[in-house]
C-alpha cells in the first residue's frame, strides 16, 4: 500500500514545496558546479521545460514580442512560446559551410547574434531574449565558457534576459569535451536577466514524470512564475520522490551517471562508425542523444521538399529521423538521428537508413544516362 | 522500494494515457448517471481545473473575448482565464434581496443570463461562452435538471460554449439535494458546444495531486486541448494512481463516499446550529465545503471596505474567511466559511467568530447615545 503525506495532498507552494527546492538547489550547486552555494528561493520547479518556456515568454515578453534563438533548434520551442504567448522566435541562422578553417559548421558567434538582433529591428520586431541551448539541441555541442561568456555580454549589452536550457547537462559523455553551466561562471555579466533551466526529461530520462525547473536571481521573474505555476503545478507525491532522488548522490555518482554515459559512448560511436561507412558527413561531438548528420548527397535537390520526401521514405519503413526543417535548419538534408536505443535495435535501424540510403544514391545516380538501366531493374524494389 | 514502468516515464499521450481516460469515462458514465456509456476519446486529462479553465479559455476564445459567469463565484477563475489568454468574464450579477416569494437569494434565470448577455454586447464584448459550477462554489447549491436545460438552451440559442464545472458533484451531502450533472441528461441541447469538468482536488480532498479532467464530444476542442496539454501534463505514475482509484468502487462507494457525507453532514450541522445562535442569515444548502453567510449586521456601513475590514480582523485573530468580495459578490457583508476541519478547530473557530461578531456588534450598537458609555469601558478589549 503506498503511504501518501497528508501534506503532499494539499495545494503546494505553486514554485514548488520548499523541501524540493531546496534540494533542487544543492543539486545545481553541484552539478553546475556553482562557485557559491546556489539558493533554494531562486528555484522554480514546473511540470516541464515546455511549461518553463510557455511561463517564461509570458512574463518576459508581450504578445506579438520575439525571443533570439540560433538555428537549428529544438524546434518544440516555436509552440512552447506561441501557443499561449504569441511569442515569436526569430532566427539567428547558422550555416553547415565553413568558410574558415578556424570556424566550426553551424558555429554561434557574436557577430551573428548581432546581425539578426538588427534585423530583428529594421523588421520592427521587438526583441526581449535570446534562448542559448546548452549542450545543444541537435547539433550536440557544448560553449566553451568564452563563448558563453561573450554571447551573455552581447545579452547584457542589448538588455535582452538569456534563457540558458541546460537539459542535456548531465549527458557530456566524452570528458574531453568539457560542459560549463552558465552557473559555473564567476560572476555573470546580468544576473537579473540571466535564467537557467534543466529538467529530469533528458538526464533521467524520465519525461514522463514532467519535472523542470529554472534558477533565476530576478526576484519579479520569480513570483511572476509563482502566479502562472497554478497551471504547471507537480504533485506532490512526484516532488517527494524527485527530492529522494536528487538527494541520492552514491548511486547517482558511482552508479548511475557513469553507466549513463557509459551507454551513451558507446551508442554514439556505434552510431559513428555506421556513418562513416556510408560516408555520410556528420558533427563529431560528444552531448546529447543525437547525431546531426548531412544526408544532403541523397536529395534528388538540394531543396527542403526533397528532405521531406528523404523523411517520409525513412518513416515509411519505420525509422523515424527529424529532419533539419523541423529545428528551421537554413541548410536542406540534415537531419537528427538519436543513437540512444538498444544495440540490435539500432543495428536494425541503420540497416534500414543503409538500404534506403543505398537505393537514394541509386535513384541520384540514375540522373546518369549509364545506370538508368540499372534503375528499371530495381524499381520493384522501389514502392 | 517504489517500482515505476518503463512506460509511465516516456512522453505521455498529451490528452492523459489512454487506460486513465477510458477509467475517467467508465467513473463519469457510473457517478453522471449518463444515459449511455461515456467515451474515452472525448475524455481529456490535465494537472487540475485551473490549467482545464486556461485551456478551454485559450481554445474556446480569442484574446479580449469574454466568458459569462453568474456572480458570486470562485474569484480564482477570473485569474484561470485571463493569465495567459487575456480573456475576461463578464458577470451576471445575483442578488441576495428575495424580491419574490417564489425566487430563491442568488437565483440564477434565463432572463438575468439574457440580460447580462445583451449588456456584454452593448460593452462590445465578444461573448463565447457561458461557465456554470455546480454544484455551486460559493453559494452551495445545486441546479435541478429544469433549470440546467433551461441555461444550456440559452447557451444554445446563443451559440455559446458551456463549461459546467461541476468538481463538488460528490459532495453533496443531504441526499434530498439531488445532484444531477449535466452528462445525465437525455440528449444534451448542444453536445457540441458543452463541455463537463471534474477532479480530484475536492471530492477526494486531493488538491496536491493536479489532476483534472473534461468530458467533451467537440473533436476540435479536444484536439485543440492536446496541443495545449503538453504544458498541462501528469506524471505517469500518478495517472496509473488515479486510475486505481477511480477503479476501487467498492472502497469509493462502501466506505470512502458514505464516510466523506458523513462528516460533511457533521460539520455542517454544527456550523449552521453555530450561525443561528448568532443569528447570522446563510445559506441553507447540502453541497460543497462552505457555507455562504450574511455577516453584513456586522458592517459599521454596508460598503465593501467595511467588508475587508471586517475580513482583515478575522485574518488578524487567526481566522481566514473568504469575503464576498473575493468571488465579486454584488452585496458587501457576504462571507464564505468553510466548514470542513476537524471540530475542536471548528469550535475554536467559531469561538473567535463570536466574540469578535458580539464585538463588532457592540462596535455598531455604539452608534446609540445610549451604548456610548459601555463601549467606552469594553475599549481596552479592542485593540
Amino acid at each position: 500500500m503506498l503511504h501518501i503525506e497528508p501534506a503532499f495532498l494539499q495545494y503546494p507552494d505553486w514554485k514548488g514545496h520548499s523541501f524540493l527546492r531546496e534540494e533542487v538547489s544543492k543539486f545545481l550547486s553541484d552539478y553546475c558546479r556553482s562557485p557559491k552555494p546556489l539558493k533554494p528561493e531562486n528555484v522554480v520547479v514546473m511540470n516541464g521545460c515546455g511549461s518553463l518556456f510557455s511561463a517564461l515568454a509570458a512574463t518576459l515578453c508581450d504578445p506579438e514580442d520575439a525571443i533570439l534563438i540560433p538555428s537549428p533548434f529544438y524546434g518544440v520551442i516555436t509552440e512552447d512560446v506561441s501557443l499561449y504567448s504569441s511569442v515569436k522566435l526569430y532566427h539567428v541562422p547558422l550555416y553547415s559551410q565553413v568558410v574558415r578553417s578556424d570556424v566550426r559548421p553551424f558555429q554561434l558567434t557574436v557577430e551573428k547574434l548581432e546581425n539578426s538582433l538588427k534585423e530583428a529591428k529594421k523588421e520592427g520586431l521587438n526583441i526581449k531574449a535570446l534562448i542559448l541551448l546548452n549542450p545543444h539541441n541537435p547539433l550536440g555541442e557544448v560553449y566553451s565558457s568564452e563563448e558563453l561568456i561573450s554571447f551573455l555580454q552581447f545579452a547584457k549589452m542589448h538588455k535582452l534576459h538569456v534563457i540558458v536550457d541546460e537539459i542535456y547537462m548531465l549527458s557530456v559523455f566524452n570528458e574531453a569535451d568539457t560542459f560549463r553551466s552558465v552557473l559555473s561562471l564567476d560572476g555573470l555579466p546580468d544576473p537579473q536577466r540571466t535564467h537557467v533551466m534543466w529538467g529530469v526529461s533528458k538526464d533521467f530520462a524520465m519525461a514522463g514524470m514532467r519535472v523542470g525547473m529554472v534558477y533565476s536571481e530576478n526576484r519579479d521573474l520569480v513570483q511572476a512564475l509563482d502566479q502562472l505555476g497554478c497551471f504547471h503545478g507537480v504533485p506532490g507525491p512526484t516532488q517527494y520522490l524527485m527530492a529522494q532522488l536528487l538527494r541520492d548522490r552514491d548511486w547517482l555518482n558511482s552508479e548511475f551517471l557513469p553507466e549513463n554515459r557509459h551507454r551513451l559512448r558507446e551508442a554514439h560511436s556505434f552510431m559513428i562508425e555506421e556513418l562513416k561507412k556510408l560516408d555520410i558527413p556528420f558533427l563529431h561531438r560528444s552531448a546529447g542523444f543525437f547525431i546531426w548528420a548531412d544526408l544532403s548527397k541523397y536529395l534528388k535537390e538540394k531543396t527542403f521538399a526533397e528532405e521531406l520526401s528523404l523523411w517520409r521514405c525513412f518513416l515509411k519503413h519505420k525509422v523515424l529521423l527529424s529532419c533539419g526543417q523541423a529545428f528551421s535548419c537554413v541548410s536542406p538534408g540534415w537531419f537528427r538521428i538519436i543513437f540512444t536505443d538498444r544495440l540490435h535495435k539500432l543495428q536494425l535501424e541503420f540497416g534500414i537508413i543503409e538500404m534506403h540510403c543505398n537505393f537514394c544514391y541509386l535513384k541520384l545516380a540514375s540522373h546518369c544516362y549509364l545506370l538508368l538501366l540499372l534503375q528499371k531493374k530495381k524499381k520493384k524494389k522501389c514502392s
